[in-house]
């Protein structure tokens, strides 16, 4: 499939529904509205729809936008690389056939939907749909602009990432020439914590063990820890960077319990170590730096495992 | 002056010291590498001196670098706004004419050199540095590539604050052409802190104070507290932007004890609120969202103050 080819079945239809993933992030939501913006922009109906609430930290970019009431002829996935992703109140859409098209940079993909586009190179969705979005000629709304930088932004941890492209810079650079308030997304996005996700990071550093002469460092998460900390399980989620983020550490390993003895591991690597490689041996996989896998056990076992395939790696 | 001119100057010229600003940080560094590195490949002298011994994190500009022998014949400041910030090891340079040419990106410049190039637009110094070596047509080297992305990195916090221009995001897409491991430089930039640095600012968040409904929030270093942390002073600075860090609050205020009943105030503000105006009542200033002032009295007393003059603001 050619960009071009989008762009027409953009044209060509009417009545959309735009489908983002669940727990959605800055790039799904992005890429979906900015589409939605566009297509409403050309005198269509378009709808953005998702199997969770939407994040309030996301609002301004859904702000003033409201549902539109028409018969759905034609569905779009957006970032969506797995029907389960789209969600559990979104059942319908996972059935083969719902989907007409799915555009995705996710190299994973599934292939579910009637027609896809995957751009593997791409570090966001956003960046393919700007692409499209540009091939039209049409001029494009602040909020469509804000929409795209956000995604872009995001799925780069601010142009931080090993996948951030030059191509990333450059359509950043783009659509800074719009009115927005890049600084101030940024920082909703990376600077601004709640409360609570504040005193959960305090707790986990404060517990926070060190291995093999710093070279490793290990955070636990048991239920009992999460409970009484007594915030929203939301707030637990992407710790598992800060293990690696202590000065010295090549591995940083979260250990997270699911059920009784039964763990969830998630493993990061500084590039003098690889973390899929280390997490296939418990029969996990991943990235080279960000890896995973499940350990059943208590967590003492779990964690001797652990260390133990850490000190051959240290061998 | 024209960037021309400078170039002229660097090819007429040989036995260059390069001057870079005491509390060294990663633009003068990257900066004055950068010209270094491309003197020396031109076959020219030169040398980047410092009044402070350089940090080890910033290794990967300086790995491999040797001083030069050579009589010293032109003085080259970069990133520097003041002589004072030439720093107390290098007396000599501060002395009226001893530099022969500012190269620099704060408005704020004192125009202390011979000559002095300014550009205030430049989101770091190493825009600069970058405009003039890309005039001259010849190849850089993998290293100095290195040196400006950090540089330009480093001074717009990984392309996140206000300063950044799309500019900025321009010259990374270009560096980022040459074998540069930006992610690995970034992460070592904005991720890692020191074990002794997460204590601290456990320590810190674990005191933190909110007032107004959350809309204010204050932190507190005494003398006493950063004596107990048990490390390096160095490991205190930048703490400041911890208060504004967390969601709701418009005005994060950092108190620091100086002497005794002698504080010095940081304040960080969001859009909603001007830091500047907000120190200029107790005599000090900045800029409209990071500012700073001195207060004299005990602890409460100069709380009491600011916490007042916060009640103004959101009467």
């Amino acid at each position: 499939m050619e960009l071009k080819e989008i762009l027409d079945i953009f044209l060509k239809n009417d009545n959309f529904t735009i489908l983002t993933h669940k727990s959605p992030d800055g790039d799904t939501l992005g890429s979906g509205f900015a589409l939605c913006y566009f297509l409403r922009d050309l005198g269509k109906h378009a709808n953005v729809i998702n199997s969770d609430q939407l994040p309030s930290r996301y609002a301004f970019i859904y702000e003033g936008y409201r549902q539109q009431e028409f018969e759905e002829k034609y569905v779009i996935a957006v970032d969506i690389a797995d029907p389960n992703l789209i969600g559990s109140n979104l059942l319908q859409y996972q059935q083969a056939g719902a989907v007409d098209l799915c555009i995705d940079h996710h190299i994973s993909n599934r292939n579910f939907a009637k027609q896809t586009y995957v751009d593997g190179e791409a570090c966001a969705a956003a960046m393919i749909i700007y692409e499209i979005l540009k091939l039209s000629g049409e001029k494009l709304s602040d909020q469509i602009a804000k929409c795209l930088y956000t995604g872009i932004s995001t799925d780069t941890g601010c142009f931080k990432y090993e996948n951030t492209t030059p191509k990333a810079h450059i359509f950043a650079a783009e659509l800074m020439a719009y009115d927005i308030d890049y600084a101030n997304i940024n920082r909703e996005m990376f600077d601004v914590k709640s409360r609570g996700r504040m005193e959960v990071e305090q707790t986990v550093i404060s517990q926070m063990k060190y291995y093999f002469e710093g070279r490793c460092s290990m955070i636990v998460l048991t239920k009992k820890l999460m409970s009484e900390c007594g915030v929203d399980q939301s707030e637990f989620d992407g710790l598992a960077s800060i293990p690696l983020s202590v000065e010295g550490v090549d591995i940083g390993i979260t250990v997270k319990e699911r059920h009784t003895d039964y763990y969830k591991i998630s493993v990061r690597t500084t590039d003098k170590l690889n973390a899929s490689e280390f997490c296939q041996q418990f029969g996990g996989g991943g990235h080279i730096r960000a890896a995973g896998c499940e350990i059943k056990g208590t967590l003492e076992e779990v964690q001797n495992k652990l260390l133990d395939a850490v000190e051959r790696l240290f061998g």
